[in-house]
């Protein structure tokens, strides 16, 4: 992509009226846009993060089995009066609009309900389980305080995944699987050094759930850890649980804040019974299906990779995640021999597949530096005629700043796709 | 894609409660799934069609420029007011809810403000024009009726463009690119046959829109066509334009109904004026940003297929959009030597790259045709024991039953991308 092409420009300053490092940065930079308190749009480069995030998460939830859907946002008020729901008493982040043709309608800010009713035309035997169904999917909260940038909206992405099972053992070996999964994905998103399964309480059906917490003083949330052994709870678990069972004490565990990047929850038997969702199992009777829900928000976790690994000078993506492998700065463009060198560069490195973003713009070295560090491709490399001279490519490395001289040859190499 | 593992299943019949054809054989087959009166899930077959249908549009909107952002649906109504549409009695389509922050938003139903808004973070001299910048991203409408199916429905998928230039001439020739990329679309989609490029009225800005109507018995929408030379006129434009400057005349247009796939439309500076969107032009004057829009809804163009191509047997996919281009059928199934030869195929086609469903369901022959019929995968090939004695694959196109046998080198090698 050629800079100059792109719509987006960065900005001198962060923008004053954001306090959260991830909106300041994104902003900054030209990732995203707020539109309104709680509700941002993603811009080309923003989406290209977005999107990359979505794929790993996709290809952890397909690796487990998981079968992709898109369920809608507009729900009638019948399925969410079974499981109690759906007044505004006992769920306070509702919106609801009216239809024309009369009647309330609610905006999904889950979706339990709703597949759970969709299972019942597909599921009718313990021969159609396990299965798993996940979406990545726009979610609506009518969150009374929109905060930390793109970390609590009001409107965002949201993967959930749901799981069916005919009995306990399935239920609990592939709820253990999708922990795995889980831990992958952050691994894969550049954050799980720092993100820790942590328990938290569990509900009617189980004694834990599971949070995935990445430690960052950006966070909300506080959790305890003891980094050495592994082990994490939250501040329920720490108050009302005997710690002993999971094998540490209180005094062993340190508090960090955090930010909560996935979740995951054995559901029991609570909408299956609600909303009507049974099989026949192996004996000819009836049963309530097993399920489990599973979340994971890919804004979030973009918020949650900028804050956790941008510098004093920008972002610093992770290459799993960045928009563009590699940063192409031109300089000397008043020198025509000079800039048909980048150019002729850069339609080389476009023909063997390297991701690039060329910057083509006519503008000081300096501010193409700052932009450079502000907007965080894993690398760059200068094109200058002080290197065309030196017969190399400089390439420095965003995260660490280190430098290589490679030859073309070697360039060419190494990020080819 | 081992057809036991899909969690939808056929139908025997077509829903009772669907009158388009498009939304019973779809439901029927287990595409989509009704949730209400105007809003369906795409189940992972459904999806898959769809996302193919996504990927075809998003070629054909970035082959011409055009690059991709995600705004939110939920809007403030400061810049509704501004563009006077805002207020109910102008536009009767919003769904509205209450912040509990306090305050009225609304569901965005098209982007134009949103974007105009936008650009102007962006946007300042002529030098940034022309620019064109699109999304895939959910609508929401408050119809008093849906209707057709997946056709019009209050919540949907729309890929909305919009074209900003800094003169007619740039306008005029982004305007004239974008008809082509659609009919480019269109036929990659299987429907550019029957659809038409019609001129209807175009407001105050520029004499006509276009709207792309494809031919369609199930269509809403009727149109005047001259097939000979290529001519399509809407409603308005045959009753209030002298069509001598079309090249035609009255008497040689025929009326058809039709399905709107897509729409295009100069929108001049309408919104550049009301939301304050301008540029400095080459003298340094201010002015006004000319601007375009240009619509596609993907799941209108899924059901516009369906609605086209489908047969009394069921669905017929065109290559381009279908979930699997293969659909590998096993039968004998209890014979464990068959049974392990059709796994093998089966894992050596996907082990190539191959698209493949393959129904390793145990069921009756007849039933696995029927359904086969009904999923409308362009290629089906029945693994059987009289095959494996006879050596060779029976190749069949569901869109001409066309049969070919062919060696298993020549399966491979057809198929394989």
């Amino acid at each position: 992509m050629r800079q100059s092409h792109l719509f987006t420009k960065t900005q001198k300053e962060a923008p004053a009226n954001e306090v959260a490092k991830n909106a300041q940065l994104l902003i900054q930079a030209g990732y995203i846009y707020k539109n309104m308190a709680g509700a941002y749009s993603f811009l080309p480069l923003g989406l290209r993060v977005l999107e990359n995030i979505n794929t790993i998460i996709r290809e952890g939830m397909d690796a487990i089995g998981g079968q992709e859907l898109h369920m809608p946002s507009l729900q009638e008020d019948r399925l969410w009066k079974l499981s109690d729901r759906w007044d505004e008493d006992k769920v306070d982040v509702w919106f609801k609009t009216e239809l024309q043709a009369g009647g309330t309608v609610g905006l999904a800010w889950t979706h339990e309900e709703v597949i759970t009713d969709l299972m019942r035309q597909y599921v009718s035997s313990y021969k159609d389980l396990p299965l798993f169904a996940y979406q990545i999917q726009t979610k609506f909260r009518n969150e009374m305080r929109a905060k930390s940038g793109i970390m609590r909206t009001r409107e965002f992405l949201m993967k959930d995944m749901y799981s069916f099972c005919a009995n306990q053992e399935q239920h609990d070996a592939f709820y253990e699987s999708a922990a795995v999964a889980y831990m992958k994905i952050f691994n894969r998103l550049g954050i799980g050094d720092e993100t820790y399964k942590t328990f938290a309480s569990g509900g009617a059906f189980t004694k834990f759930s599971h949070e995935f917490q990445t430690l960052a003083e950006a966070g909300e949330d506080v959790v305890y850890v003891n980094k050495e052994k592994g082990i994490a709870v939250n501040e329920e678990v720490l108050e009302e649980t005997d710690l002993s069972e999971l094998g540490v004490t209180k005094d062993e565990l340190t508090k960090y804040k955090s930010i909560e990047v996935g979740n995951i929850f054995s559901l029991g038997t609570k909408f299956s019974e609600s909303i009507g969702l049974e099989v026949n199992n192996e004996h000819g009777e009836k049963q309530p299906v097993i399920m489990g829900s599973y979340g994971i928000g890919p804004a979030r976790a973009m918020g949650t990779i900028v804050d956790l690994l941008s510098d004093d000078k920008g972002i610093v993506w992770p290459a799993a995640v960045a928009p563009y492998q590699l940063h192409l700065v031109g300089l000397n463009g008043d020198d025509s021999e000079i800039k048909d060198w980048t150019d002729g560069v850069y339609a080389a490195l476009k023909a063997r597949g390297v991701s690039v973003l060329y910057d083509d713009r006519e503008a000081r070295p300096g501010e193409k530096f700052a932009d450079s560090d502000l907007l965080g491709m894993p690398y760059r490399v200068v094109m200058s005629k002080k290197g065309k001279e030196a017969g190399t490519f400089e390439v420095v490395t965003r995260a660490t700043g280190e430098v290589r001289n490679l030859t073309e040859e070697k360039l060419f190499a190494d990020f080819s796709s």
